[in-house]
């Protein structure tokens, strides 16, 4: 017994539009014939990687995350410039983060990170063949890199290290 | 050698306080002295459970998310109310979405979906020996509940039926 279930749009409104966030309040028609608004946070998309240096070790990325007051353990990622084809984008974003240049790339997953309230999409790939470089973070960016085994990754995600919701997805699907 | 990373709060303002999302910008101090701005959702929390009936199978819900535009299937999930405890908000949940009443839960993660720009968590949880009952969702809550065995989850996992972040963290933790 499958219920209708999808929502039509009537109208957006934009109710904010900031340098990061576009916020939108939309209404629509649901299935049931009323009307009811859905608040939503509009979103380029983004990337994140799985590099696997020479060594089998991998590359991640320590840095602040305001909203959670915390520092955080991730795999280096980022959003898609306007008009950017996600595998352009994890090139750059893996070369401005850890310096790395990879000669193999792989797609791994496509994640909603938020479906409830947001768009985002999220491209996972796995990074191989790696050349060292010099990283060039954003000014506004600061970020460590650390490199860590396979086990030692599976140990920080089974003792809450890692607790970011891309990287427990990049790093599980990767099988490494 | 590892740079100092933290971000020190100097002012908020709160841009849009929706029915659903509280938008707020603050002004933060970086590590290199200057000032910039973080736009960030406020979000209560969030629990999502992994349902294992009796017979092996897991119970999933299929609803429409309106930001994506599109039908998923998603493990049972929702948000904490004000001064809910995770624990309580699971089985709330579980018997709102899907009938089902557990008579054994356990926490397997705590996740941030978003870190860049808010400060949701998901609380994950396994849930066993389920007791059937009758579904009760809100009144603006379309939901079907289907059941699929461990090796149909990996089957959509790996040719992205399946997609949602915090679902994908919670079959691939809850180790079926």
């Amino acid at each position: 017994m499958s219920k209708e279930l999808e929502e039509k749009f009537i109208k957006a409104e934009h109710v904010f539009d900031g340098q990061l966030l576009k916020v939108r309040k939309d209404t629509v028609l649901l299935p049931n014939g009323k009307e009811a608004t859905r608040e939503w946070i509009e979103h380029p998309g983004a990337v994140a990687v799985v590099p696997i240096l020479n060594d089998g070790r991998i590359a991640m990325v320590k840095q602040y995350r305001y909203p959670m007051g915390k520092v955080t353990l991730e795999v280096p990622a980022g959003k898609l410039d306007q008009g950017e084809a996600p595998d352009k984008c994890v090139m750059r974003e893996l070369k401005e983060e850890t310096g790395y240049t990879a000669n193999k790339i792989r797609k791994i997953a496509t994640i909603g990170t938020t479906m409830a309230f947001s768009n985002e999409v999220i491209h996972i790939y796995v990074a191989e063949d790696l050349v060292e470089g010099e990283a060039c973070p954003d000014e506004d960016e600061f970020i460590n890199v650390e490199k860590y085994t396979k086990e030692e990754l599976h140990t920080m995600i089974k003792d809450g290290t890692i607790d970011d919701a891309k990287s427990l997805v990049a790093i599980l699907m990767a099988n490494l």
